[in-house]
């Protein structure tokens, strides 16, 4: 029996992904070299404020798994499928914070903990999440994501 | 008819590539790894201080712009040429600024603007643009870059 | 006569590679695509707070080398040993600092001294050293890195 496909598990879990934010300025969403896909930070419109201040904890948790979604619609519109994931790569995941705050791992596991329920395996990732100033439009997190892109079962 | 070089159309915007920066610490500008090199972060002499407070948005346009430039110089230094950059695949750019600053696409895109016009299509890139607490040696912006090296007509 | 092996080095320096860190969250602390191994930000037990504040510059130096150190283990425990390094290509650093601190790489150094030593010309990098606001519980200092994998001898 074959995996459960990540479009499959993310709506089981009643979510789908969102249409391709409008970009903050002069790039693009993603830049494929080889079989790595490099993906342009995504933060997650109606999470705006500092982690330890304006918003709890569990609020940039949402923020983060917000952040991931936006980041599987532009991996999608790159690759054509999701089915084409290799595997999750490596995540860089920034929340604006205070200077006291710790818990910048518990924020950013909202978009850990829904890539590896969406993709298992292919889903492990490595990580840091870091606390900053300041983030693009007054985001309260943003994430970057690099991928490895599966062959082609035809081979192209 | 072949495209405009990058070094012709940077001539042609009245600018040239600075020499290579002096090192703040124990490492090099630039290390190649298969077909992409990874490019330390790179300050612009002349610009201290946090966007936001010190510096103007636009100043700080001009700063990533002279980042942009440094990085080009030790793309040159490391291919010989910038003909050889096959694609500008990803730039995280940080900038030094308040609290509250919300800006941080409108600086980066000092250093977008000018790649994506020096490269065309082959200078549109990834991108991320963090506002942070604090940049080496005062410097009011940095930014690292990943370029994709375009294989030499030679095969070599 | 060949180089001396890296944890020969570090014998005689008197260190030895720690066990792996605990993470802090749904992630794994590293992942290989292709030849290059992604590592997960490691920070160093023992140095907590702002450097330029609770803690010296040469306290941040010895930090860095601390995740210098968590890093080279999860390199290990990916790679079988530290000899199948071919390059240390790129390395991330992160200081929890105060917003008027400028010495950055001077922190990130101590981890850049290490690996330099440690491997010699394959040990040499490229960097980016940055002042954040704030890091994971507490860590003065926190690195990233990405390696690149040396082929097998008997081509595998």
């Amino acid at each position: 029996m074959s995996p459960t496909r990540p479009e499959t598990a993310l709506a089981e879990l009643g979510l789908s992904l969102p249409g391709l934010r409008p970009r903050a300025g002069n790039y693009v969403g993603s830049v494929r070299a080889g079989d790595l896909l490099f993906l342009s930070g995504q933060g997650a419109d109606g999470w705006t404020g500092r982690v330890g201040a304006e918003l709890s904890v569990a609020q940039g948790r949402e923020a983060a798994r917000d952040c991931a979604l936006n980041l599987l619609a532009q991996t999608r519109d790159a690759l054509g499928s999701l089915d084409r994931v290799g595997q999750i790569v490596k995540l860089l995941g920034f929340v604006a914070c205070t200077e006291d705050f710790r818990d910048a791992p518990k924020v950013i596991d909202g978009a850990s903990d829904l890539l590896a329920h969406l993709f298992g395996g292919r889903g492990q990732h490595a990580r840091s999440a870091i606390g900053v100033q300041a983030l693009p439009l007054g985001f309260a997190v943003e994430v970057e994501m690099v991928v490895a892109v599966a062959p082609r079962e035809d081979g192209a």
